[in-house]
């Protein structure tokens, strides 16, 4: 027992619990079968428990400081749905035109949203003075709270996969749009605005490697071994 | 079926299959029984194997466009972690400074790395030109590429979690100086410094909350309803 940490401390730290193999292969599953839905949405109403749990598998992500930047903002309401959907095709006009040229036919035919068609979408925010305009962890890496928040809706994403509820990220829309359609504060960073909705289908790999967009790169290309492009000979 | 959907990509698509309520318990196990580990490492190597299962559990995650922007630095050599280490110390100083002055004593007690200890560390990086400077869902929204790579890191954090293997992310460093210390090139960026071993046991809830650092938020007072500070009365 170290100087710092008195008995209230150790009492504190248990036994890490041990996964099963049927455990850990259901972990694995879920981060293997998540995918971003765009399309697949059932109208059925996902339940309030159903979302707070999801919510609160968001809110156990690791966080700066434990600093717990988040907030959700559940967004069912078909109009404003609507508005956001409008800035979503707006983006997509503005997009289209830094798409390489001969890459931009396959572009336009992508489907990249289901604002509409998930009965739920969320927007994930972060605000970056819950604990002060610094803290712990935070000062040399300001951008941690932001990646504590993506962390969040990563755990979201899972806990949502196993509940039978799919989950699509839009990026495709000015933050500004967002804040103004959804009345976020300027001093609140906007991170991600999720489509929300059960699933019955999905696709069997990510949609953009099925329709050819990019391929799935190997691992062990982006493995290096204690220096930035060195491996080592032992692998 | 779409117009642009073509029987090639229906193909893709099959029924999602669904989680049994052990599965489900499984991974809201790991997402609440992961924690920040700082302290609780043991010497043990950890196989080669285990670490890539754990990296392609990382390499699944959702990337904007998909991406794929990140790279894993696996620094075992014990000189470049002393460095990386010296940084830390360095950080700790400075960053002490921006601490309100009444916590300054509880920060200084905290433990906040695993950097030696830990017999493994993983530098997580973001090649935000990996396809182009700009992209599918990138262009209105240029730190997705960062945010995908925080969903990697979440990712890897729980398939640890469910390997018995602890991660702790040390954020207290100039980024600058983990790039001169690994050699990561300028246009790469660093998104996550992590410590990783073994581990036997674990603080039962987060570390700074036993330590009375920060307290856990309550989860509803995240949560807005259609605009933000908004709730509905329908709760």
């Amino acid at each position: 027992m170290s100087e710092e940490e008195g008995p209230d401390h150790e009492a504190a730290i248990e036994p890490a619990g041990r996964f099963s193999q049927a455990e850990r292969d259901a972990v694995y599953r879920a981060i293997y079968e998540r995918r971003d839905v765009r399309n697949e949405f059932l109208d059925a109403e996902v339940p309030r428990e159903t979302i707070m749990r999801i919510l609160d598998a968001a809110h156990h992500a690791p966080s700066v400081g434990f600093m717990q930047p988040w907030n959700f903002i559940l967004v069912r309401d078909r109009d404003i749905r609507s508005r956001v959907k409008a800035a979503f095709a707006q983006g997509v006009q503005t997009e289209a035109q830094v798409i390489a040229p001969e890459r931009r036919a396959l572009y336009r035919d992508l489907k990249l949203e289901g604002i509409l068609k998930a009965p739920l979408n969320i927007c994930v925010t972060c605000d970056r003075a819950r604990h002060g305009t610094t803290g712990l962890g935070r000062s040399l890496q300001p951008n941690t709270d932001l990646l504590s928040t993506a962390c969040a809706v990563q755990n979201l994403w899972l806990a949502a996969r196993v509940e039978g509820v799919g989950v699509g990220w839009v990026s495709i829309m000015r933050e500004s749009d967002l804040r103004a359609i959804l009345g976020i504060p300027e001093e609140i960073a906007v991170v991600a605005y999720l489509c929300v909705g059960y699933i019955e289908r999905a696709y069997v790999r990510p949609e953009l490697e099925v329709k050819r967009w990019a391929r799935r790169l190997v691992l062990d290309d982006l493995v290096f071994d204690n220096r930035w492009g060195t491996r080592s000979t032992e692998r």
